[in-house]
């Protein structure tokens, strides 16, 4: 490796980790207040930069969210592939992410706002969510289609229909855990709800 | 009735008449932006009213916001009501509740907003939305004992994880349905949920 070429290394993995504490940072903000009332300033503040320094990174609040959700849905895309390179099939790792996500409720809460907000046709996340969801349920769906192929599902079980009734009991089980913590054990439900969707020794 | 009795009560249905206009606008008003960033003068404004005359009916924006709430849920307890007058039984209203907010997608809006936003500790909703979540799943959870009661229910079918996983499906389906009122039909999804969970003739 040349020095040139060290030093832009160095200096990609310096940006890198830099934009890291940024989403970290964004994720703190927003989670406490939402897309439209938390500010770069205290995503800068909480970064250590300055507000500047912030805008070099990303230059605006638009860009800021846009890359707290990505990392999100990256985060929650590792879980998931994890749990199925652990030996889990990919319904049994929904679990996992549930279980995940119960150890990182300030994301969980951020998610839940950031999906209500961004029903309003004109949020700039608008658009990313209509992906989202139209991913996340065609994603489901193929792996309910793998598993009725390998005998997994129940027959007479409707893969698509299915897949839209999971991504929504997900969805509203983060909602009443964020409000009962205590009472609701979001993994236990998952569970309840699979299982006479399954057959248990395929 | 007395002349002062007649104009008493006719002072009363007139009050009765504004609180209501106000909380309509209200609906508007926080479907459109939440309750962080809706104002009470847009309220006012839309309920052709004076700042002032706003608030000698609700000295703040939380009371507004409370009103709205309170009102919304009132009108969801009555058309299961309706329903179950009708002769349905009490799961099967809860499909002709969904075909209601069907025709109320800003309502169904200001509801996923405002339950998103009071999963933060400090916002002025969260105590009421805490009450809420218990009190709908217990209320649903009873229902649900009634089906079993009655033969309705499918043997071996848990109450208490329906009514929690029953709650949580719905929510979910109004935020997804928001996102893509052409493709989710929310009845339709719970009818597949409750089917397996009854019996067709007890």
């Amino acid at each position: 490796m040349t020095e040139s070429a060290a030093r832009s290394r160095g200096a990609y993995a310096k940006t890198a980790a830099r934009r890291q504490r940024i989403v970290t940072a964004a994720v703190e903000v927003f989670a406490a207040s939402g897309y439209h009332k938390g500010s770069l300033r205290d995503v800068a503040e909480r970064a250590g930069l300055s507000q500047a320094g912030l805008l070099h990174h990303f230059p605006s609040k638009v860009h800021v969210i846009q890359a707290v959700v990505e990392w999100h849905d990256e985060q929650s895309a590792r879980v998931i592939a994890d749990a199925v390179a652990g030996g889990l099939d990919p319904l049994g790792a929904l679990v996992v992410l549930l279980e995940h996500n119960e150890r990182n409720p300030e994301l969980v809460g951020l998610y839940v706002l950031l999906s209500a907000e961004a029903t309003a046709p004109d949020h700039p996340l608008h658009d990313y969510f209509v992906r989202r969801y139209a991913g996340a349920v065609a994603r489901l769906q193929a792996r309910l289609e793998g598993a009725a192929g390998s005998g997994r599902l129940r027959p007479g079980v409707d893969p698509a229909g299915v897949a839209r009734a999971l991504t929504a009991l997900m969805d509203g089980l983060q909602v009443q855990w964020l409000y009962d913590r205590g009472s609701v054990d979001m993994a236990a439900e998952l569970r309840r709800y699979l299982a006479p969707l399954l057959v248990a020794d395929p």
